[in-house]
């Protein structure tokens, strides 16, 4: 798999990468321990601060890396590496070392401790803004402090899932319809 | 614009189309005012019960109706009619009546007041679950009580945004990562 080069991107426009919805890789360290997991459940809260919502399940061996750590890496996979994304959601962090196992890279964060995953599109580093809907429902309220994006293409080829095994892979990008909006309600 | 036949779907199964990530539109009516919102920004948040997390701008003109209402519907649209979801999507429901602004079907719901959209794909009828979150980040947590889903195709071409007028348009569809699925972490 083949590591990719980033450039600085604004925090602030992060959601022309999440907003779409594709699964993301979250990296977390805590106490000597990494994780990686996937995850689908996501959602754009704020422009600034750029705030995620997302949700983690309790029985997910990074719940506990990021909420001791209040720290965590949204990484944005394309279709090329889909085997290791699947391959990344079947397996728990308790059991082996996913960067080792998967022969993913890790990069330095420049904000955050855990790592980037450099074999993925952009990274997204991430503080824990708000725990407090972690406990009813899971959700916790990050906020993305710098991001990373590639150099190219403008947009990749995302996985976004259905359930049961099934995805969906992102199609064309277009600004056809750009035409009908009011400029100021962009 | 062609209404669509739909058949009864399983509420804890609506993941399958709004966890890719589509714009959605939100119909929901009070006082004898309707109005319908575009949204990109929303979350599967449970199963069972089905619930979904979304934000809506305190200055919507459909956030108080569904505050009030305490319902509202999410109609999933199709490329077809991009066009009419991004005029939805910049006028405000003080002003016109949507509907008939933009010759869209009222159908009725079957357990909330609010109108289902006909020409959509998809109407996901959703009482309002959890109203704490509002004050402090416009989270309503809704619950999804009953699904409405097209007969055919099995997949639709939706519109993911990722702001300042550029969409993707969903892809492909496939099964073939599924064989490096565990079957038990499904």
């Amino acid at each position: 798999m083949k590591r990719i080069a980033k450039r600085d991107f604004p925090v602030s426009q992060v959601r022309r990468f999440l907003e779409p919805g594709p699964i993301v890789l979250v990296s977390s360290a805590h106490g000597g321990r990494t994780n990686i997991m996937t995850m689908g459940w996501h959602m754009i809260m704020e422009f600034e601060p750029s705030l995620i919502g997302c949700y983690i399940w309790t029985e997910n061996f990074s719940f506990e890396l990021i909420r001791r750590s209040r720290e965590c890496v949204f990484n944005v996979p394309t279709v090329d590496i889909a085997a290791t994304v699947v391959r990344i959601g079947n397996t728990s962090g308790r059991d082996i070392d996913k960067f080792a196992t998967f022969g993913l890279t890790r990069a330095k964060a420049a904000m955050v401790g855990a790592p980037l995953i450099a074999e993925c599109f952009a990274n997204f580093e991430c503080r824990l803004a708000d725990a407090r809907m972690v406990k009813r429902y899971s959700l916790f309220v990050l906020e993305v402090v710098k991001a990373h994006v590639a150099t190219a293409p403008k947009y990749p080829r995302t996985l976004h899932y259905r359930g049961d095994g099934e995805f969906m892979i992102s199609g064309e990008n277009t600004r056809r319809y750009r035409r009908f909006f009011r400029p100021e309600m962009l």
